[in-house]
């Protein structure tokens, strides 16, 4: 099966839910600064949910990049994928009206850590669709950096019902150490 | 025609079914799990519409895979399909809200039933317009899973008066039976 | 210009409005039949609409599949007729609602004639850009069926104060008529 | 690293901007022309939303046909783009509802120069990566227009507490002199 609609088809996904999570804003109720106010740290947590989404877009964008085909199996780990991320905007819209409060930081850090899973469950199958040799197998590695982002977040889990801010700042932090987009792929390629 | 827009069109409308369904979420009045509690069987409904959307998406690439162009029918068979595709949130989220009330979980079986035929009717088609002797013709034989699985809804239609959540059980099972990707394609494209 | 990002774009939004109309649906209040029974108006009439943005969409894959590049005049009469579709979830949720009540039902086929209109620009600037000896010249013609629909939008609109259930009949006449698709580019082609 | 999936997720997220707007358009409270009459400004306003996100599509996808290959730095500064674009629908719906009122009027003109400043950064990303004798590097130059509309935009701002309906006719000026498509891409391109 060739991997060409699979593509089309997670990045619409993709791009839904990075752009359905601003529907959720509530408009404030009179046209003051007093009344902008509150909406600031809804528009924060939306920049950090846009950073995640963007960083599994770019990864995603990588990973099947160096792949050539696709099985029934990494189809449905895709979608596996793709319904974790798509309980983003739900957490982020509930997080963004409540601020730190314990309960929806610690259900923003289990989607996290969920799509985590999801992510490492896809790039697992792939490295053993194509084969120890492939490009794909030796860039993913044993990738160490999903798995130390999965600790990150289920420390921060642990952390939300004593200090929500710094489950928040944590989520920020794991957020940082994606930016920089995967560079083992392109290495591997060029090797 | 070629076939390559249709695929790209049904791509984009699958996609946003598939995501916009996570918008009928109803956010959590306090920020307690009492609160979030009833909101879990909303998720875990939302995840078997997640699931057969999927299901449509991988038989709709397996299926316009194995065809070559398309005729005004077909066009029009599609988006007869996609039309029925597009009542799945509105279904979902009126039992997701409602659960097991005997009402929604009819009128989801109903859409799900008009899905199935919508379907059957799309490969019908495309086997005509191909020929018997083609790929998608050997492949999609006499479809009897498709079938079969229209005989599920109507059961569980019939059903879910008295006993509606054996309805929801039947609905899950029919979704399990199709997890399975559709082998019969593959298998045909091979020999 | 290449026509492959505008064509690409452009099923974008048309996938999204078609798909976004079934979010206006209000869920009914209970879990009974005669709670679910003054949706069914809504559903006819999304089901109207559904039929229009698929002919526009079958017609706009069409108009492109025959033209060869695009300049920036053609791209912004495609972004005029997006504007007007976009605007097509908004007159159907507002008949959907209301039934058969004038206005709303004038206001639907005044946005059904401006989108008549802006085809009826974009298809004229195409033919001009592709020469009168062009498949798209051949094909398009003097474009009889888009300037009679015109006029049906209009007899509709000016009935609608009075007999607005006359011109909703008119509105699914003349979708009916578009059913057909679009065999006169589909012949010229071939000759 | 390609550009054909970093194209075909930004026409999706545009796409969906684009469209999502007309969601926020609140139904008349009855079927009056009384009732309609407020939402005309907001339909005025959405149009000219519209054809921002009109005229950010089209310059894109003329820097993007002129660029090879992309690096990771300029796929978080497209990223960066499409955050700012993912608010206009927000500060649309607020200009609108409250039509010429000074703060929503600020905050839209924020937004904009917001956008012109992620659209510069990505244009010189691009520029950088192409090289200084690069078709990109030709047409884009000094990119005064951006400048220059930055420029308008900031002394929209700066009137808004006072003639916030001036700050909305600067709106509508700029918009105007980016309606003219590129032309400097495309002439650089034939040269």
């Amino acid at each position: 099966m060739g991997k060409g609609r699979l593509e089309a088809f997670s990045d619409g996904v993709i791009a839904i839910i990075i752009t359905i999570m601003v529907l959720e804003f509530k408009r404030p109720e009179s046209v003051t600064f007093a009344a902008l106010l509150p909406l600031l740290p809804h528009i924060a947590i939306y920049a950090l949910s846009f950073i995640y989404v963007g960083i599994y877009w770019s990864n995603h964008h990588h990973l099947f990049h160096a792949a050539k085909t696709v099985t029934g199996g990494i189809l449905w780990a895709n979608l596996h994928l793709l319904f974790w991320l798509s309980l983003l905007p739900f957490v982020t819209a509930w997080m963004g009206e409540n601020h730190a409060a314990p309960l929806p930081v610690a259900l923003y850090g289990v989607v996290l850590m969920m799509n985590g899973l999801a992510y490492n469950i896809l790039s697992h199958l792939l490295v053993r669709h194509e084969g120890a040799g492939s490009v794909i197998a030796r860039a993913v590695g044993k990738d160490r950096k999903t798995l130390l982002s999965i600790l990150g977040y289920v420390a921060a889990v642990l952390i939300s019902p004593f200090l929500p801010a710094l489950s928040l700042g944590l989520y920020a932090v794991v957020a940082l150490t994606w930016l920089i987009p995967d560079r083992r792929i392109e290495r591997a390629m060029k090797a």
